[in-house]
């Protein structure tokens, strides 16, 4: 594509370099940010700078914060003894949107994945012991993605926490609500059977 | 949506607020932009603010341009006599993709539309009157939207250019290339019979 201006290309070439935006959107945006009023531009130039240099990290759980510890964390109505492990704070979020769940957290911030170079140390873990360690928490969720990395990382966890009194167990995997059987793969299928869970007689 | 971070709050609130961005994407968008190193972010947003702040105008065509003319008006290579008239910068770039025109181009910088307050002095028509007077162009080509607006625009730009010894068209309307007579719509199927191209022995 050729553009008409270097400013124009340099604006584009850094806005595609967000996931899911190409050449084409990334144009349109620059575009519609050049038909804007000039504080627009500063406005979301600055949101950008002040959101990478300013955002805070929780102390305990190391999910996104504007304090030293997360307003989760902080919170005496929700159940210390349940902790639930994520991979990043976005599906912190995803949880706390189900409503229905009220324990606390807590961000490995990755999984495991020899491939890109990430091993336990490079994980929230140690953190993730130490609070198993104070004797508080009684059962830890584990939350990961159902992938090669993923079960790795569930692996390597429960292994890591077999030694404490804790109860280690892992969100089902199943049929999605809504979804037909004849669209399930087969490997999800087979193991909401494996899974199956008795109907409580009412 | 509950946002963990006043700043995630802010930045999602400024992405979101481009076109065809939701909030989801600009969580998203937001997410990542604090997995990338500082320096990232400060591209992204200097590079929109300088976009915006120091973005010129050509001012023979008002396309965007990086110094006083733009790089089409300069070019001796182009045919001067012919003026294709459109409605933003993005819609120089479309056509020149095609590689299939080699004149000039007029930026309008919008369509008269009431509805939205838009009437002829907010356009660039006087400058296209003026480009006509000097007598060097001999076609004005339209290549605008086929919607109300663009019809309303065309309606008033060929009265304007009556006066002058200048050949006025539009671009085709009709079946896209690929396209399936089936499923084209009535309107721009029978528009395509009323405008039919005869066939020349060849």
């Amino acid at each position: 594509m050729d553009f008409p201006s270097k400013l124009v290309e340099k604006a584009v070439n850094e806005i595609s370099s967000l996931p899911g935006i190409g050449k084409k959107t990334a144009l349109r945006l620059a575009l519609h940010i050049l038909k804007e009023p000039e504080i627009r531009a500063e406005g979301l130039s600055s949101a950008i700078v002040d959101l990478r240099k300013n955002i805070k990290y929780c102390t305990n759980c190391h999910s996104i914060s504007d304090h030293d510890t997360c307003g989760i964390c902080d919170s005496t109505r929700r159940d210390e003894s349940i902790v639930c492990v994520v991979e990043g704070t976005k599906d912190v979020l995803v949880v706390e949107n189900t409503n229905q769940y009220f324990g606390k957290y807590h961000v490995l911030g990755g999984i495991i994945s020899p491939i890109d170079g990430i091993g336990p140390s490079e994980l929230n873990i140690q953190s993730l012991i130490r609070r198993v360690e104070t004797g508080e928490v009684k059962e830890i969720i584990l939350a990961l993605s159902p992938t090669m990395e993923g079960d790795t990382t569930a692996f390597y966890l429960t292994k890591k926490l077999k030694t404490f009194d804790v109860k280690v167990s892992s969100i089902a995997r199943g049929i999605p609500i809504g979804g037909e059987l004849e669209y399930a793969d087969e490997v999800t299928l087979g193991r909401s059977i494996l899974t199956r869970t008795e109907y409580s007689a009412g």
